[in-house]
């Protein structure tokens, strides 16, 4: 269905959390759960329609959020409230709707967003607490939060990511992003990395991380990272940084 | 084996972590897997003998921990790093070994124990937190928490917590404790019950926390409390707390 073109159709617009670990990220596919699968089979048994939820963007197999966002278009009218309470009674425990309102038919989850933070979170400590074993990434090595800080530094602006992404498309599709900012934090022995964009590229924010986490452990300098974002190649200096710690924060409209 | 008469056998003190999520508890039972079990085969493994591991008490089926202490008796002489890290080679990830050091034949996990902390922790919003589902309880109306400060503070010190425990077996042992603090804490939607005593009694800390939370919904007001304690007797109105939300947080000697 195009939007705007909606006729009695209402468009809602829904906040979304998910512990990401048993599903095969968000995109629907054959033969594994996904997110998105989910989604449209609770809505399905709840208002009895087929449905298709866009999301803002697609997360990875593993990959967790807090603040995803995502779009569907019903026939009936619903009490925002009530369609939030009567999906979260048909959801799995690991996928949660903070909020739901009506937006118009032009909203569109992903085309409509102008910037998403992601979070990644480390566990910086000889040995990982089992209670974040889904929710971060084991890193034993002290990391230099000073030298992180100098490389993230070098990222933030307008930059070509081609180095930072797994997309092989770059013929159709340009690899110019704009990195609004990339925040380290630590509190105890986690480390928290925040990063926003107008958009992401396809596993840039893990190869960013990955990249973060080499420059922390001393395996790369502040000053490698200038020479990686100009190379515009993508090579094993820079690892895609596990799935587990990642968290899609939030996204603006 | 008696404390002290350790012959060749030295003595050894574990500070653990566990992810108590999949686990019958702490202590050994028949046809349930048990931390103090998983730890007793991962040490068989690594060093051939069959030890008994002495935990500082038993958490309960689903309650966590971030620093139970246990000792356990070993004939062969260990270098403490090399023993933890063989330890959380073979352990799964859910169980951690974060120290090993060497104790007097004196020293008895149980024992020698001379204050512990556990924390309780509760996720006050609307809708939970899909990734705090297995570590924290969903509070969903807004705690008051001066209230609950105010229930909390007739608690602190010395009293008998007969009415806080599930114990049946009063006339062998004393029901009287002292509890040296309650911190109640929030930081967002969560929110940290922190209580240290010099040693609490069996279901205490999740009586405790279950009569806290009634106060902080409104069903109980703080002035009850004291007619509660003063009543020695555990009745329905001292609600026993989920196990996910409990944290064995902290263990003196």
């Amino acid at each position: 269905m195009k939007s705007g073109s909606a006729g009695t159709r209402q468009r809602y617009c829904l906040t979304l959390g998910y512990d990401g670990t048993p599903y095969a990220g968000w995109q629907v596919q054959p033969n594994h759960t996904t997110v998105q699968q989910v989604l449209e089979e609770t809505l399905h048994r709840l208002t009895g329609e087929a449905v298709k939820v866009h999301g803002s963007g697609r997360t990875d197999q593993g990959v967790h959020a807090r603040g995803q966002v995502a779009h569907v278009d019903l026939s009936t009218v619903w009490v925002c409230d009530r369609l939030r309470k009567g999906m979260n009674a048909l959801l799995p425990p690991d996928i949660r709707v903070f909020g739901i309102r009506r937006v118009h038919g032009d909203f569109h989850a992903r085309r409509s967003a102008v910037r998403k933070e992601y979070r990644y979170f480390l566990w910086n400590d000889e040995v990982m607490n089992p209670c974040q074993r889904l929710y971060a990434v084991h890193i034993r090595k002290k990391l230099d939060l000073v030298a992180m800080r100098a490389a993230a530094d070098i990222l933030v602006g307008r930059h070509d990511f081609a180095s930072f992404t797994a997309n092989p498309n770059r013929e159709v599709e340009s690899t110019v992003r704009e990195v609004h900012y990339i925040a380290i934090r630590k509190s105890g022995p986690l480390v928290t990395i925040a990063a926003a964009s107008e958009g992401f590229l396809y596993k840039m924010v893990r190869s960013i991380c990955g990249m973060l986490i080499r420059v922390g452990e001393g395996d790369l300098a502040p000053a490698d990272i200038r020479a990686i974002l100009a190379s515009r190649i993508r090579t094993a200096r820079v690892p895609t940084a596990p799935a587990c710690g990642l968290f899609l924060w939030k996204v603006w409209y």
